[in-house]
């Protein structure tokens, strides 16, 4: 007998992956904690019984929350990553020879234990000294921390459960007090289809806070509407500057990201461009 | 009891819809048609059991199956649409003033009745007196036509059953001959995930007969891998030069399509980059 798991979406569209395995499930303070193992994508991460990641399909997500901000941040000396647990957001951090010092704050250890176990193709920079890892509560800790980073990016889950406090404007202004001048801030910001109205408030929200704010997106099977969005902002660096030389030294790492999509991926469909036109 | 459909892909990973309808079931001499009504995408045609188009989801796919070439191609009075039974196709086509004659050359008598009479909101132009409606074999018929068209739009099912023939090099090479010197083509190319080998192999194979062949990409989660590709070809008109009246002029009516979108989905990952120089 097959078994599949599948996700729903507003009860209305589900996406599954029939499953060879399940690795570990545990209940942490926070939430529940799988790893399964399926046959067309590998290993998979799911909390409280959502695809947060694949081996099979992870690059995209990883790839795209990392790389427009590490190449367009002049200085990327100092990076701070809000979640990320599953390790592919610091593995892709990492990656730049400019970057001396991580911090990653991720609010439930299990989710690292779990993923440092069972999902190791995936976090393979845990061993890196400049990764500095704390399980710590992200949102206290950008309100309290004073020394700037360079790059912030937020790794966090959808706004319910534990990362429901990385979706408003205080944290957001946490954030922009926390970076350099010149610095970059990324978040991920959910499926412009199935949370399109989440989507939309997080773009209207981070532009009462910085001056330049550009949602970017791409296709990720396992998350609801087949795509994901985020938002990239700073105080006045442009997303469509990238140094030339960062973006060169990954072509022959990444699945994903290049040149042409770091400028393809900042494209926003028209019906997404009015409906921030008319708020 | 809720009703669920989820077509199943390489029996391995699934996408479904709650359904709350089923509308019509038919087998034509070519295949099963179904149209059924979903809860979260409105209605939904099914060609053998795998979901072709839905309310709530066909804009990108039309969209972006002809406004690439039709702002491109320098002129575009003359439009062929190979497929294209549920009517989106020539809806998105007969959008450009320019356009004079548009022969849509559909195999399956039985999808346009079914689409006519029960997807209404796509094929919305079923009536323009540009529009001329033939149920024929589209292989025969390009092996056989002498007029030659400014633009050829390939708008077929997958490389089983009655579209099969529309994925070889035979086929390009009679598209190419109907088509004018100055003119475009494009076709649907498949899933660059779940059939990515199939999609490696149409950009390749055209580009036997095409000098210049540009594959683009976009998210449509009801196709396997929640993304779909196109190809766009000519004898030597450039993809990034659209001409920008044709372009804004549809600013108001698109969803998806515009000029950054324009740009932007010709962007092509680098996994796949990589596959296509190592061939």
């Amino acid at each position: 007998m097959a078994i599949w798991y599948d996700e729903v979406h507003n009860d209305s569209t589900r996406f599954g992956c029939k499953l060879t395995k399940t690795l570990f499930v545990g209940q942490s303070d926070f939430q529940k904690v799988a790893v399964v193992e399926t046959e067309a994508l590998g290993r998979a991460l799911l909390l409280d019984d959502l695809w947060m990641c694949a081996e099979g399909e992870e690059k995209t997500y990883h790839e795209l929350i990392v790389h427009p901000a590490l190449t367009t941040a002049p200085r990327i000396e100092r990076v701070l990553i809000i979640g990320g647990g599953d390790g592919g957001t610091a593995r892709e951090v990492l990656r730049h020879p400019e970057v001396r010092h991580v911090d990653m704050v991720e609010v439930d250890g299990m989710v690292v234990e779990a993923c440092k176990e069972h999902l190791p193709s995936v976090g393979t920079a845990w061993g890196d000294p400049r990764l500095h890892v704390r399980i710590d509560d992200g949102i206290k800790f950008v309100a309290e921390a004073t020394v700037p980073y360079d790059v912030v990016i937020v790794d966090g889950s959808d706004p319910v459960g534990p990362a429901v406090g990385l979706f408003n404007e205080t944290f957001y202004r946490n954030c922009a007090r926390l970076l350099a001048d010149h610095g970059v801030f990324v978040t991920q910001s959910e499926s412009p289809n199935v949370h399109r109205e989440v989507h939309l408030d997080m773009v209207r929200t981070l532009g009462k806070v910085f001056p330049k704010v550009h949602p970017y997106y791409d296709t990720i099977s396992i998350y609801p509407g087949g795509t994901w969005s985020w938002i990239w902002a700073s105080k006045g660096t442009n997303p469509h500057e990238p140094v030339l030389e960062r973006v060169a030294r990954l072509e022959d790492v990444t699945d994903v990201y290049n040149l042409e999509m770091h400028h393809g991926v900042f494209a926003v469909p028209n019906a997404i461009k009015r409906a921030l036109r008319s708020s």
